[in-house]
């Protein structure tokens, strides 16, 4: 076939990247101090450190991992053809990118030109792969592997920048990553799609773009991981007593949105039936709008109205918006990553704004220096990040920054994914061609009886 | 479709109950001390707390959260044309029940008109949702979502009431819910399944009532994960050193229940073929046959041979006792909950009588406290929960008190059904035909491969 | 049928192992210190000691659960018409298995004729379960479940005493079991299968050997979970800081595989398509290929190097080397465990040889005793374990007793598995015909649909 050169071309292309990854490696990665031996006879009288934070941050971990590779990989399963790249591309691109996170945000932050590698940096690895599976959600089926793989390395890339800007200029909160992750992967995404969205003629849904009775049912392992699985997301980087309220906050808005997301999915469907594309994905709105705000004192209460929000916009935006962005400006987004992730960040965003503006160091206490290092009045000493803040900052300047935040990632965001789809359109990739959308055969060995279908 | 309205009226009235409950948390709900900031100089010699028993149970509530929503949904998904319903419903209706736990049971034991909150109230909430969940199973397609969800909220307060009786009253040891959870959430849903039992002239088979070669595989996921976890939802509120003994005992008898399941299942189904019912279901009978008494000293051998005895007797019921009930009686049970949970929790009941008969103070040394703390000669001091025991109670007591545990259960939750399914039968609600049973299409978008099957 | 009397027996028997497992627990197993209640007013100056080691592996424990029961079984889905046995003979087998593991490997270190049975035990009974379920891949579809039942019981007595005398005499280093429970596991199965080959005139494949687009999905649920919880199946036996390094290693070498594997499966197969059998097994051939050395000083270059080197043997093992072992010696490998678990195992053994070689007393220093004890110089008091060590053994010599180590395994896994397999086609089991091969029906009650199909 024709078409075989390309592909082998792309694939050689990325086992190349694979092979610079391991000469960075090489060079640049080293075990962290807690992943070294110790000595057996400290001098002196210092003990042998305990690495008692590591240890317990170990199965929070493993519930990302299970939320990156199952729950996004099957998530995405519901195209009733497209299941073999929903979970396989997803582990490749998750593969792919969470040695790239270890090398670009390790860049940032490395001492004497070494990464320190713990488990730290894996943890922050499998948070940065979930950026551009978010945006693969918005592609779904309209692009190559090779494309999606490119994408994903140059998206990572200025996440971590953005990121960096965010968290450690800006010293905004965002404990669940809602703003730097999910606003971030979900803007990128859709500014991809505009820029690889069809001419007028050929405007309509694909052929494959469905799913089947099957194909829905996988998609609910996806939903049901992420779902159970949030809390740990949206706390594994909390601290102090913060972590057990990103924990019991993030539990309740998900709970909210997901009663929230069935009666409306009822009330706004035809003939009142339910619709499972709400099901999969506007259930796990609550666990996004709470997470820049998960650690904060939001309150149960807090929790569950900004979960009754998130499940009502998503809900909303798949009824009405996602069909208008699709007809009018023919930004698809197969997944409807706009509703999951899009607009329940920016609900994050602002709920942020507005409990920041509120927030009184005598109330946060011992957790102001995790969740607002600026507003400390000299810089905390002990603290072993690069955060160091202690710039006496006003709670309504703290709002302030919020708002920069948002606004500086979903600016960023845009403007890479234009750059990214800009790139993709007009470079020498090999792109898909209308027909060959939402379907397994071009580049996997599918059985033939569904190839008969 | 004239059955718009009505769905229009239960869809919105659970959205009432939503909101409802946000203003039930703003009232009344407050984040516990341990998710509380706290002061960075604390005064005197108190240095600041640190809540280590907590955080090392987040681990098993995570386990705990697969059993609910990923366990019970996916075993439910058998049959094969109410798979949506099967993970959809469970996952609704597990979200407005935690939340409604939180409340319900945190009135039994709220201070100064406080409920606190912490990572407890959603362990225990997630264990209160199983209640319904198994009731579901026994009405598994026989209801509207509607129905299921108001009979849920119904059955975990009586849950509560009941639970709270038999553990503060009459301080029966029950450490995995076997007799408060399993044998309420059985003959609960039995007692309703019996009231809205059909007429004799429709009392065959539902056209739908069956599984096909996926959704078996399908509910094999549930399988696999409840199976898994179980130990963690056995021991998660086991303290001391009988949370690793309900570890050892819990993974014991399943593995016994499975082997016998294979055997039993083998020997008495036709052709001696294996029936995937068995291996569904049964397998899962050692891990509530045991709950009540994992925490106990009944030895390895003990839990292989509860194992053995549950197996033998969870098939036997599929094989004989499900088949009269549905017959005779006209109880149907779609998933067979009396054998999965009904007889088992009897059998751990039982089991309980006999070990509590036995127990000895200098046996259960530091434990006595934690597991019989009735059989205190005097209050623990150290102890931080509701329970006080402390009466000098004797063994035999002890056992007596079991069996009224067990015969109180039973008997409220039997009411109790009755009562729900006089609700749910005579008064408003819409109800379901016959040939709208085991199907989604009534309430679910599906796709059109599906219709014409 | 006729049959049915040989099903019945071997059903029977099978029971029969059951009770003698029980009467053997009665017989032998108490439950370890830590699981036994403790004096409340302990004598002297002891304060009660607190277990803090077993507590922190219960969730590697739990993650090793999911990669038995939900990993391996649904892996073994991928046959389109035996997905009730890939799920359920692997529950039964591994049911049956870790009971006797209990036993087997306690009969090997029992102290006053006693089994102390805590945590540490089910890990490795988890961890032997492993072994015969590899060799249920290389013959899946192949026997029925009497034959490979009765095998594994084999299997897993002389796994034990293989594992005996690779770490406890020849004190080798293997820690995630690449030695000791991959290569013992693959060659083993080959070996059966050897045995069990068909004759020439009905060496082509079989009927049912094959995918469909559903079965290829539900296979990838398997893939995913082992791999997210490889790095816990790696680090579970690992200590002090070499866990750690474990954990790092076996995820970067994972994630390499799976990079290299999409890529040579695009680039050997068939019109560059990638191949779903690759994706769901070569993909983790990075965890088993860094199993032995993952608690080495072997840098994150060196997992990456081993995960590379490790796809790309897997790769090309499934594309060229099946085949020929196929058709010209006719050992049928259904799931491709040689090169998912067989190769990479070796390759694991080789690393574990050079990397020993390098190893220096000076460099492991706290962690000496743990990865190579008998390299210390003196045994080491503060052991607990079996291993004592201290021979001050050289780094060539180690490495000497490494490839010691994978030869003796090697060797005696195919002797063991000729006999296994002798037995297995010379005495009274029932064998299937070439006719009856991978596929459910005749061991299985199977929905109508699926029998018309």
């Amino acid at each position: 076939m024709h078409s075989s050169a390309a592909k082998q071309t792309g694939f050689m292309s990325l086992m190349v990247v694979q092979i610079i990854f391991l000469a960075l490696y090489w060079w640049f990665v080293r075990y962290d101090k807690s992943a070294m031996p110790i000595d057996v006879h400290p001098e002196g009288e210092n003990e042998p450190e305990t690495h008692e934070e590591e240890p317990s941050k170990y199965p929070h971990f493993q519930d990302i991992q299970v939320m990156i590779f199952v729950g996004f990989g099957f998530l995405m399963t519901f195209l009733r053809k497209y299941g073999y790249s929903a979970t396989g591309y997803s582990l490749f691109l998750a593969s792919l990118v969470v040695q790239w996170s270890v090398l670009i945000k390790g860049f940032f932050e490395m001492e004497d030109g070494v990464i320190h590698l713990s488990l730290e940096n894996i943890i922050d690895a499998d948070i940065a792969a979930a950026v551009p599976l978010i945006s693969m959600g918005a592609l779904l089926g309209r692009t190559t592997p090779i494309q999606l793989l490119f994408m994903a390395l140059f998206e990572v890339a200025l996440f971590a920048a953005n990121e960096y800007v965010a968290l450690h200029i800006f010293s905004i909160c965002d404990v669940g990553g809602s703003i730097t992750v999910h606003a971030f992967g979900a803007y990128f995404g859709l500014a991809v799609s505009l820029m690889l969205r069809p001419s007028k003629d050929q405007n309509e849904p694909g052929k494959y773009e469905g799913a089947n009775y099957v194909s829905d049912i996988l998609a609910m392992i996806g939903t049901l991981f992420l779902w159970i699985y949030w809390p740990s997301f949206n706390s594994v980087l909390a601290n102090g007593t913060g972590q057990e309220r990103a924990i019991l906050n993030t539990y309740l808005s998900l709970a909210a949105a997901t009663v929230t997301t069935f009666v409306l999915s009822a009330l706004v469907s035809h003939e009142n039936k339910l619709d499972m594309v709400h099901v999969q994905n506007s259930t796990l709105a609550g666990g996004v709008a709470v997470g820049t705000v998960c650690n904060l004192l939001i309150g149960a209460h807090g929790a569950i109205l900004i979960g009754i929000i998130a499940g009502t916009v998503s809900v909303l935006g798949y009824r009405f918006i996602t069909p208008f962005l699709t007809a009018k400006l023919r930004i698809h987004d197969t997944c409807g990553v706009h509703n999951l992730h899009g607009m329940p960040a920016v609900i994050s965003a602002i709920a942020s704004v507005i409990y920041a503006s509120l927030a009184k160091p005598e109330q946060y206490k011992s957790d102001l220096g995790d969740i607002f290092p600026a507003m400390l009045s000299q810089p905390n000493n002990e603290t072993t990040t690069i955060i160091l803040g202690g710039y006496g900052r006003e709670a309504s300047s703290q709002a302030g920054y919020q708002l920069l935040g948002i606004g500086v990632t979903v600016l960023v965001a845009i403007v890479g994914g234009i750059l990214a789809g800009l790139a993709l359109k007009y470079t020498n990739f090999r792109k898909l061609q209308k027909e060959e959308h939402h379907q397994d055969e071009l580049y996997w060995e599918v059985p033939n009886e569904q190839k008969d279908e």
